[in-house]
């Protein structure tokens, strides 16, 4: 019995420099090694994601994968591209895209992280090193032409609507709240751009910002070597794309820029289950399209022992109560664990940064004893090279030199 | 050099079976060990919680904890009350509290655990077997007047404009979106009933349903044995209470009476970290009180290797698309949940007492792809005595035969 | 459906101190909470083990267990008894008993444990601190007459013609290589001391010194709370005893009395395999009693993330090279992670001490690579206060005051 | 600040086939991806290690390593060679090496395993799939003169009087007891075949069949992806080599050609602790020399929450009793878990395979009670595709086929 050969799909020629190549980091390599956040703050947004794909999966018999089938995809292997082990964690500029904490944080920031093998560290944030849980930002199949009308519906009906009916949140949609269909910047492949076809694609295709039915931009940090995903088939093919490599993220990835974003290579396994997706996915909603993926957490995780857990309830900054509010909660306990580390030496913006990139696990507690929504943020203690645990004074935190080198 | 000597301070009378004892589970034993679910559906929520304190915490000096003081709270040994091993978990009506779920799950449903050791299963729920991550589901220490003005007054305010601001989650709103102070069924312990302090007491009183600044009914299932919290001091002597013990719970406790509920025992120490409030905790709000406990996970978690994982978007399941709402996001994997494990052969109020009180972890795995959210529900696979990862159909689930004992 | 209730097989007085009850450790009582190791030094070895048991196993029916089943047996749950938190590590004198490494620590010592919930400190080794993998020391059935004739058989034919074959092993032998049947000190339970039949069975039957066929005195440090014993059948009822209580043991227990023994409880859920041990156990032996249990691990073990392994090669202390020898290069491993935690300010003793009652892992590396056996021992780094890790000096290790107490 | 670059000291040519290169697998490419084991059967053992170095360790200033310092190598990146993913695991005839268990499997056998991804899975061994800790089998230092002598001398006493000494395990003598230097087949890198140089080296060179105090064939099964191993250095320079790629291994790598043997690639990461072996190691043995290597493990080694363990005692399979020798038990440990598994469809000789390069524990669980050692091997039950727990009849194994593609 022979194995089924693994099959090159998209190409990286090894002979030249990642950013010779078409396929790179989910930027297109607009960001740089240096010193200098200039990069992060004036990046058009617009141009996003650099994906790989779309991927026509068939089976052994050369069947493509149909509407209604599931597509389990193994990651197999995935990591740095040999001769570029590094990577970035960016705070976006408040007018540019900002973060889950813009408010806070409205200035854009940017810390360069070295891959020692599993391990990453930063110039910009001395006195951590953490194991890296690689992983995919991105993997999602295609929509149908009638699911992307629901996604483009309701989100036009979100920017139409949503301000007034977040009047309560005006700090959050200082953001974008969705970012509909432009041919600015559309990033389409082998289509010719200025064709009519191009233009119609341009007009209609989903941005890939946000994580939806299909996959996607889900930002899942657990999607790593040996995990299992579980991908709902909307049309022939499946058309599996695939992209955003992340060395390593927190929970949230809370600054958005927020993983340690890499160049990187994947190596996937697909299997069709046919008739899956109705046998396993019911809807959640007024179609039969409204489903998510599901999947299985592969066995080899960073193992951490000590964890030091912040709590958050659903009570904002200026002291307002919400009504079991999960995103309220789990801002104000990142924000607890941004305090609580600066006293160790680190400046805010720091911290902000390195619990966006960082293993760090964001849980929703509670969710039911009203009016408070519990949210933990747990960061393991091994990170860091100093004991960042509270103890009795005398015994208590040592203070850091402030590195100069973050602007 | 002798050790300290622990000190039994609330005690039980191991002579008395436990309903025949003033403290027992956070209802006070008013839901029995049978196939009925009426005591759940017609119980008084007034009357909650039963807790054991407060505690007045002195140092070896015998000083008393200062407010800005932090005191580290220990969790050394716990368990059910020998003799009294079962627990019960519940799904409230409606109209008499609901629970995360209650617009898709309204009537009152109970299941019944029985232990063996660190394991428990459910004749309700038959085919599963876990063992416990056992808990406090509180642990706070006392406001101060000012900061119990602080809850009270929030809190009002919310019942008095949140029904507009959430005119957006009609469905919500159909739970109390606040308990204020009441006199109606108050447990003040030894103070005399119906006497002017007493009825001062009552009135201004903050109820123990929400976890708030003090810690309180914070359900974090991860407060188990060899764990410790951190909390704030805000009057003097710290004024512990504790209680609300749960066998198990899931993160979030969905079906709000959702964790395994029961009687039993804790041992706690406690240490004193002068003025550790103002070093450690910085306030995130108005106010020098506006802080929330922080706390460190214990090495002895049970230990699970596969996890079979549900995401869910911040679309409702009207289809509604909301802005970066976890809860929503929450919901919507809760549900993806339920509506999965319903194949195996399981009703869907039984998965959703399951994911109430089984060890599944809820993550906020993306909070800034506008307009997403994304969260997630694990779900460990050893806990099912049948394979419920998806498979190739042929492979596929079992039926299950329905229990008849689930009303 | 009601579960089936525990039942209490072996009673403890709560209103007793544990001294003055039947049940204790394994010595009986009779080493004490104290600063001299004089109860070590002149313990007497031939009155051991204190046991509860043997008890008559049956199934629901009333049936008895039946040679030639398998009974699995379920630690449920265990601990020390309830006022009575505290044990003793002990190294026995070379002329008593002695230990792995008698010939490098002659002398008895002892080391006292105070139990903090799941936590042992000692004032005797401070600086660490641990949580304990309780278990029972032992836990074993009944061997029926056939297969007693065969231990007693092959045990004395050892010390008949051992001490030729061992004179490589020099040191070794100065302990004493088995405890042959012998009527000093038996303890025989109820039955009445001074007839013939407690003189009869007290000359044949086999002291409980070693693990055999029938499980016994296995000291598995992993029989912790939810893992699951399978034992063999031989005699009508299984007779199945238990007892040798330990809060916490490393692999090896290298200091012979090595554990932290305590007095403690247990309770257990015993299941007839039918036929289980025909079915599942092939003897490897010359008849069909050469048998051993087996068993399934609990899923609440302390977790670690980082551990520090020391290597040993079948080369003795005098340099001598034995043959792909497991003992010698354990023994090696031991000796260097003595000479290297000595390094940090304890003595060797305390090493010896804290090796055996920690939760340290022994394993065979390599078995093959003639002539070298490897074995390793590694120690999670968190049991200790300060940083264990060899580092760039400067950065070295820091003297710790010898403590005076270690006698 | 910039990072330290990583240089490549031992070149693979990624046009090439790995066959065409000089860097392969420890045999040099004389196994094959076939179903005949013939390869094995007739393999020269002599033609052994193939390994890359050795090389030169220095500092950022270019000071090499000092006899006495500390050579500490972080594992920071391994795997198989791109296109290469494939390994084997052999039984060695036993007139040709033999193995652990080669009295009863004196045959010759291989298993070929495919990678995917983390995964290996094999043709021979159907119904088995598991996660790689993928390690080096060998790192090491090279030994000064001195200590090469101290080597030469005592496996020569060894082999000149072990058979007698040995008398007792006939069984284990069949093999080899050493290997002394010998010219025949040496691999002395670019050194002059035939010279007056070449030939003294071979003469005195040691074979790199077992580890010794320099680290070497160490066969560790744990130093994996972010572990790292402190190793003396006994010359200048240090003179690191490194090599024998395994996949994946048990404990014992009881077949001797058991772990999983590829070809594969290593990245290092070397630091100098000046003074170190003086600092940290103490020698257990005549002289100062008389040291081991000590490691760190790394924090993402697969996580399995359920072992089924058995256990092995001191007594041989032909009933006679051992003074607490732990390989007898060991022995006897591995041969209970053989029998166990081949019941479940299997051949015993597959069962040795798996065992030997399966992630299982190899535990010297008791070392005192004389006089039985107690041995433990543990196999994490997630690696099979049925359940292979104990159960009542009527629930029991399934048959599965034998398959015919072993030979």
């Amino acid at each position: 019995m022979a194995p089924l050969t693994p099959r090159l799909v998209v190409p990286i020629d090894v002979k030249k420099k990642p950013w010779e190549q078409k396929m790179v980091d989910w930027t297109g390599g607009r960001v740089r090694d240096d010193d200098s956040a200039d990069d992060i703050k004036f990046l058009d947004l617009t141009i996003t994601h650099y994906l790989s794909g779309p991927l026509r999966i068939v089976d052994a018999e050369g069947v493509p994968a149909s509407p209604g089938d599931l597509l389990a995809v193994e990651i197999c292997n995935l990591g740095p591209l040999p001769g570029d082990e590094w990577g970035y964690t960016g705070i976006f500029e408040r007018e540019n895209g900002g973060g889950f904490l813009t408010d806070h944080f409205p200035s854009a920031r940017k810390a360069i992280w070295y891959f020692e093998g599993i391990y990453a560290y930063s110039p910009q944030i001395p006195g951590v090193r953490f194991p890296g849980l690689t992983h995919p930002g991105i993997v999602g199949t295609a929509p149908s032409v009638e699911l992307l009308n629901i996604w483009n519906e309701r989100e036009r009906k979100l920017i139409e609507t949503g301000h007034e009916s977040l009047k309560l949140c005006e700090v959050l949609h200082q953001r974008p709240l969705a970012n509909l269909p432009t041919s600015d910047n559309c990033l389409l492949g082998k289509i010719q751009e200025g064709t009519a076809e191009w233009q119609k694609i341009a007009n209609e295709a989903a941005r890939t910002i946000p994580g939806r039915e299909n996959g996607g931009n889900c930002d899942i940090k657990n999607l790593s070597r040996g995990s299992k995903v579980y991908l709902p088939v909307f049309v022939e093919g499946a058309n599996l794309s695939t992209g955003d490599m992340h060395f390593s993220q927190g929970d949230g990835e809370v600054s958005f820029c927020g993983a340690i974003e890499m160049s990187g290579f994947l190596e996937l396994k697909c299997e069709i289950i046919r008739g899956g997706m109705k046998e396993y996915l019911t809807p959640v909603g007024p179609t039969a399209l409204h489903v998510n993926p599901i999947f299985e957490i592969g066995p080899v995780e960073p193992r951490f022992s000590e964890w030091l857990v912040f709590e958050g309830i659903s009570v904002d900054e200026s002291g307002k109560q919400h009504f079991l509010d999960a995103s309220v909660a789990y801002k104000r306990a990142v924000l607890n664990a941004i305090e609580y580390l600066s006293r160790f030496g680190y400046s805010k913006e720091q911290v902000y940064l390195l619990l966006s990139c960082c293993p760090c696990e964001g849980r929703i507690s509670g969710i039911v004893d009203a009016p408070n929504a519990v949210a933990t943020l747990a960061i393991p203690t091994a990170i860091f090279d100093q004991d960042i645990k509270p103890k009795r004074l005398g015994h208590g935190p040592k203070l850091r030199r402030l590195p100069d080198v973050l602007r």
